[in-house]
C-alpha cells in the first residue's frame, strides 16, 4: 500500500456564505493529493500527459463529517492500495491536527489523446510495484 | 416523487486542460438544480437560509459516464424520493440531448446557525408533501 | 456600438465567507456575458476555437461598488466600441435592478494554436460591422 | 515598502480547456499572496475578521503577459508601499523563475460587521509601520 500526506491551507475563495469551505473543493483537494502521491514515488503527472497519457475521473465518493473553514492547515492522506491497471483507485482522508473531517474516494481510467482505454505506461506501473513492494 | 429539470449552459471556466469540463464542477450544478428544484415547488433555500436553517452536505457520489465539453448545454435531472426528516436525499442525472453524461446523489441534514441538527421548518415538509402527494 | 445583456443568476458556490460573491466570479461572469455578445451578432465563441483562433485575456480591470449576494438577479451589460484588430477591448456593467454593482473591462488578443498574433477570421470583423452599422 | 514572496503550484483545477491557467484564478493567487504578506508581518488575516474587521476588494486590476501552465511552480511578489488608512493597496508581480507572467493591483477597504467604512486597528496599522521602518 501506498500512503502519503500533502498539506494543505484553506484558502478564502474555497470558503462559502456558510461560513465552511464548499464542499466542491475537497476534489479540488484530493486532485493536489493525488499529483503529491505521484511525485512521492518519482512519477509526475504532467509528464504523463506529455506522454499521451490521460486520468479522467470515472467516480468520486466523498463523506463530510465536519467542516473545515478559512485558514485551516489540513493533512489530506491519500492511500493507494492496488497496482494500477485500466483504473486505478485512490481513497483520501482529510485531518485537522488529530480530527477527521472528511473520507473519500475517486477512480480513474487511463486513456490516450483520442479519449481510448489504454492501459498505463511501464514506468507507471512500475513506479507503483516499486513503491508497494519496498 | 419529485423530478425536475434545470438548463446548463457549461462555462468556459468550468472547462479543464484536458479539454472536458473538470468534474468538480458538476457539484456546483447539482446544487443549482437542488435550488431550482426548491424553487419549483415553491420553496426558497434563500428564504431558509433567511429563516437561519441550513442544509450542509454530508456527503456526495458521482459517476461520470461521458465528459462534458465547453458550450454544451445540458439538463440536470433533479430526484427527490423521499419527504424530508433530519436529512435529505436528492439524485441528479446529466444529460446531453438523450446521452446520459453523469449520474450523482447528495445526502443533507438540516442544521441550526450554531450548527446543531434541527428539523426542517413546517412549511418545507409541507412543500414537499404536496408536491410529492399532488 | 455593440450593447448586449446577459442575465445571471449567483450560485452558492461563487458566494464567500464574508457573505458576498467572492469578487474573482466577476471575471468568470464577463466571460459568459462576452460569449452571449457574441450569440446576439451571430458569432459563436467555440466556432472560433474549432477554427483554430483564440481569445486570451491580456488584461482586466474591475471596480466594485457594492456586493453582490446569494440568489440575487444580476444582469450583465457588455459594451463594444471598436472593431476588433489584432486585439478587442470590451467593457462591462454589473446592475442589481437599478443598481449598479461593478464596472470592468476586458481586452483580449486573437493568437493561433501555436500562441502567435494572428488577425481575426473575415466573418468575424465581418460580424461586428454589420452589429454595429446595423 | 514591504515585499513578500508567495511559492504557488498551479492546480490541475485551474486550468482551462485553452491548455493555460483560467485568468480568474490570478486573483485567487493575489489574495493568498497578501494574506501570506500580513503572516510576514504578524499580523493574521483570519483575527482581523475575527476582531470584526474585513477587507473587501474595491478594484483589481491584472496585466498577463505570458501564460502559466498546469504544475508551474510560481512566485507572487507582493508589495505594500503606503500605511493602510481607509484603504489599502497592493501591488503584485507573478513569476516563473526569471520571467514575469503577470502583474496587479488590488484596492481595499476595511469595514466592519454591518458593511459600514472603519478604521484600520492599530495593532494593524503598528503592525505595517513596524514592517515599513524596520
Amino acid at each position: 500500500m501506498i500512503r502519503t500526506e500533502t498539506a494543505i491551507r484553506v484558502r478564502y475563495v474555497e470558503t462559502d456564505a456558510m461560513g465552511f469551505v464548499h464542499h466542491a473543493n475537497y476534489l479540488s483537494w484530493f486532485e493536489l493529493a493525488r499529483i503529491e502521491m505521484l511525485d512521492a514515488i518519482n512519477l509526475s503527472y504532467k509528464e504523463l500527459e506529455t506522454a499521451g497519457y490521460y486520468l479522467p475521473v470515472l467516480g468520486v465518493a466523498i463523506t463530510y463529517r465536519k467542516p473545515a473553514y478559512f485558514d485551516d492547515r489540513l493533512i489530506v492522506v491519500c492511500y493507494v492500495r492496488d497496482l494500477p491497471r485500466l483504473q486505478i483507485k485512490i481513497e483520501y482522508e482529510i485531518f485537522r491536527e488529530e480530527t477527521l473531517l472528511a473520507t473519500g474516494s475517486t477512480d480513474h481510467a487511463f486513456i490516450n489523446k483520442e479519449g481510448r482505454p489504454i492501459r498505463p505506461p511501464k514506468n507507471f506501473v512500475d513506479g507503483f510495484k516499486t513503491a508497494m513492494t519496498g
